[in-house]
């Protein structure tokens, strides 16, 4: 199994749901970032169950602790460990499941691959993982802050209710201020019905996340292989239940001309000395989302992911006995998510914020051993 | 710049548009698999323009020549080499780019990177790079041809045209019926219109690719980072022109519920014996397209990529001169799909098979050294 | 930094000498193979200091907890985490060190790229980070166990004395009887005199280790990048102290003759069938120690470092007050060992054990994520 | 099998000895580096066999052709590809070898591992393919010139005779003076004589090679896995017939204590300002060979390999005929040389140039796409 992820800002992910614990070890993050334990809490405390009516009621503190890397208050290049005790882990609840896979979940596949299967709460193959993610996301977002660079995440759809498009500006406020983290108040309100619906129903909705980056420099991916748009559909197809990734227009462009959608090019900014190197270029239009021939080209990153409805219901399924192979039916017990688009959020930017960490470094932007050879 | 892809099976990919050639080195292909150049021939005919009345007139042969990894007819595990040379450069015409680049291309985030920047024919940014691709994907094609493995691409959407959805069995043969390659006739015939249409007003339009893997076993992928899922993200995000991947539902998991989309398991096969291990498991809906929690499932994969209209236009667009600093305009002359998606469909089955070839033998189904260790 | 070593069994080492804890994620390891705290304890109690005279009496448990990847006995093919967290710290020693290196230390280099450092203890460039190493060799050594290998280490050298050829089925045992873990029970008595000698003297004492791995299969390397002793070189080099690095006869070919020294081939054991597969093959003599073109050849491997003496020594030694930017002198305080060759043994065959471990499976001889496709 | 090495500056090797060419590819470096074939074809010529007495009189121009990577005189960022077709083949004298393992070489190892095997002229596993080695080492150094540093190599023993210490600015010059590429005139005219009487027996004699690199910089490499001398171990074993790598003192840190081989440090150079980054530290001695705790300290980084006598001898040796199943002789014609270490000079010192090359560029001291910002 590989659980790393990144060239040269790396994060190795491991634990499961019902283990002693779960964490990741962040490497290649350069020295003297500032960081506390609180700058990945505050990560962390987005992504936790248990803090609202259409998230999942299980009691997590997921209380982080740093063993490593961190020395007087900063970075010292060393791997940074981020640990989190599982506490409430309720493991009874799980025996049934050994031999039964539930359907939309990675229990058939995980098993058929790997023998020997932890079924409790899902195991490693549990959303809870994404811990790691964050702790990861956490650290590169701080990084990323240093130079001006900023990710924010917010819901777009859920079923068939969409948000009206709000000013970047105002996205992170706005969709802090509610539990479906939707920027468009009308729209999140509508959208938190229908999940309570669901709820209700003992069914589940999936919807759309959006990310978006904004203040990256232009250079960052590669032209063929190492594209950053491969890079960022790579990280964001990894987090659980995303089924498909957009870049910019997306899906759109099937249906689109090149007279329609060709990002024209104008000068934002002519410095008085018409030195190119100080003229600010941006486009009329961004369609390609900030992303063009692999390379980011200074607009403002724009990814968006279809996340599935939660495959954990409880309405009852056909599935198989593998043990007396037979086909047999499941009830899924315990507590799940109506709809995870909320709580992926935090989960999104922290994938888009380690490629983004990696890539800064990756194209020299940042100096990979020591943060304060780019600021002196 | 990283060319490199694929962790065992791997493809280095080289040269530009109208240097003296592009090619790759195939590597971690195991011994002993009969290939010639017949093999990659066949498949870079596919992607060849100059066949039809939809796709650009350059002529070029695109004859592969292997320079290395063939002993007697067969791989002997070394590095494949395969190499085309350019022919019809025609170099004069692209001058006027130096210091223009075009909207929708990666002209500007290159020379931004870069510096030194071919602008002929696209330099390394030209489509032509997918060369590599093709013989790359042609060995893996291959490979899995061994294995029972079929990799079939078709294209489902132009504009606002989307095909029939066809027997599985048929579209690799009613694809190639038509320049479009497109596996409903009567959609096809729609398309080539509506494709000449554009082409007439110096205009293109984008589409929809589908890719289909069948014979797939279960457990290719990994379940965190590595997810088999993450890969072809990565690989068709990596297809120049690719906006958007989608698995299986894709984007229309937003609007669906858990027990809508839920696959639910069942017994397609059961030997005499009982034994798990015979019994052949599949589930009656593919909403999945046959990856779950990472790991593929036995069940066909499905990907399908949004591919965006050409970017080189005939008509007048906006862009800057990069060397007078300053804002103009730029009318793109030479030779120019008006629809790229049916050259496309042989690029996007070559990164499917490239990265289910690096997957089997990651997942230990394939032997990484000797091709007959697994035959005997 | 890059704190992770192997392309599929691998191991990502964290932590620092006096930090909170020190640990390693252990990734790319099957499911079922059999694994417990025990396991791991056996073998760091093998590097463990204060447990002879002649090493440093600094008290540490060194116990091991292991955070993940293990289910009901057994590995689950997920990331696998131990860590040991530290307990007799006492940085109150270090405070000195912070602006003046010690010279034959990693301390200057480390300020030099990182400009954080953790001065206490050697921070993280202390020799007790192999800990990391030792928690992979263990598990490494464990699954090399279910196929019959086994990786054994000996001190041959310590300052001028050298160690007899001993039968390399006594050297496991008879190394195990004496505090300097050589096998020639005389040398061993020599060398201990010597090593207290200098450790009376405030000073120390370099040697050779000697590492031999048995029963690894012919067919393990590649040929050219990658070969098996380029890797067995990287991994042993990495220990710190080592300068050195032989694999069979090592410097001795540069005064021995082809003639002299090529391996000639033998049947040792020809099954009746006359069937080349069955024919075990050896040779004479095994100069090549093991491996020839890059690849095992099925004699044993054998290995050695020389092993450089400890850099910290209580007499003084001229440096520089980086903080004044003057030279100055350096006494360093605290507990070190006169001879690190002894502790460096288990070391030495977990690097090397590492090694193995990961190709057996990058070369098809263990099934990636499933023990019991092997055995079964 | 795996044909790259490097992390962001990278070779990828392919081609055989009898087949169509031999070359690499080099990717990862930077754009505007100044490049040509004659860049390329002198460091070719000085790997060429058949240029003196001691040498293989095997005849090959082994003339370079760039097929990609450079724009108008300069990289362009782009992957470069470098062959060399093969033109004296000869392959009517190796059909013997087919089944009947030479000694010492690595064509059992082959046979076993990959099955089909190319045996003319030993295939890929000629030392011939170290072509490859160079090409990526020219440009290396090419790249390192940039930034004033220096890689030079050059033979210190063959058999028992030792080169005496030549001034470091000397080696150069007085190495390229004589065949044996042996700094030290007198010992240089006795290896000659040794070495013919070797090839006048029909057999080979060993030696050792010292490759040294100046004006590095302090900061390359990394503390635990990726230390600098890690990496040029694994790069120097990766040589054929290298049998042993030291760093520095080497072996000789066995019989030495820490009083005597501590490098202690001084300032070279203090500039008025008695600011601590405008100060040149230096030490006194460098038994390390330039690296500390993995790190480079900026002084000369100093290699040695012990290298094997060619196997191949005209001496009739034991082996086993595969096909039979029966042990038998062999007698291995051809044009062999009688001691590889001359020739060896270049390709050692483009295993550390590559290696250097790389670090420079993960290090953070040579931008990783375009060279003019690091001079601008």
């Amino acid at each position: 199994m590989t659980n790393t992820t990144g060239k040269i800002f790396s994060i190795t992910s491991f634990g499961s749901s019902h283990g002693k614990a779960i964490g990741a070890v962040i490497d290649g993050c350069p020295a003297n970032l500032e960081l506390s334990e609180k700058n990945i809490q505050k990560e962390l405390d987005r992504r936790r169950p248990g803090t609202s009516s259409i998230t999942s009621p299980r009691k997590e503190k997921d209380k982080i602790q740093i063993l490593s890397g961190i020395f007087e208050g900063k970075t010292d290049g060393t791997p940074i460990t981020g640990v989190v005790f599982n506490e409430d882990k309720r493991s009874k609840d799980y025996s049934y499941l050994k031999n039964t896979p539930r359907p939309g979940h990675g229990d058939y596949t995980w098993i058929e691959k790997y023998g020997n299967y932890d079924y409790n709460g899902g195991g490693r193959g549990s959303g809870r993982v994404t811990i790691g993610h964050v702790i990861g996301g956490a650290i590169a977002k701080k990084l990323l802050e240093q130079f001006g660079i900023k990710v924010i995440s917010h819901v777009v759809q859920v079923g068939d209710i969409k948000a009206k498009t709000v000013n970047m500006n105002l996205i992170e406020e706005k969709a802090s201020e509610n539990p479906v983290h939707c920027a468009d108040p009308n729209a999140a309100k509508e959208m938190e019905e229908l999940i309570l619906e669901y709820k209700n129903k003992g069914d589940s909705i999936g919807g759309i996340v959006e990310t978006i980056a904004i203040n990256v420099p232009a250079g960052l991916g590669e032209p063929i292989f190492g594209k950053l748009d491969g890079e960022l559909a790579k990280a964001l197809m990894e987090i659980g239940s995303v089924k498909g990734v957009e870049i910019g227009f997306g899906f759109d462009v099937a249906n689109s001309t090149a007279s329609q959608i060709n990002d024209e090019y104008y000068i934002k900014d002519n410095n008085s000395d018409n030195n190119i190197n100080n003229i600010n270029i941006g486009t009329t239009t961004n369609t390609s989302g900030g992303i063009l021939g692999g390379i980011s080209n200074g607009m403002p990153i724009v990814t968006r992911i279809a996340v599935k409805p939660t495959p954990s219901i409880s309405m009852l399924q056909n599935t198989i006995d593998l043990k007396n192979c037979e086909e047999t039916k499941i009830e899924i017990k315990g507590r799940h998510d109506p709809c995870i688009c909320p709580r992926v959020t935090v989960v999104s930017e922290s994938a888009v914020a380690i490629v983004l960490a990696d890539q800064m470094i990756r194209s020299g932007f940042i100096n990979p051993s020591n943060l304060s050879q780019n600021i002196d």
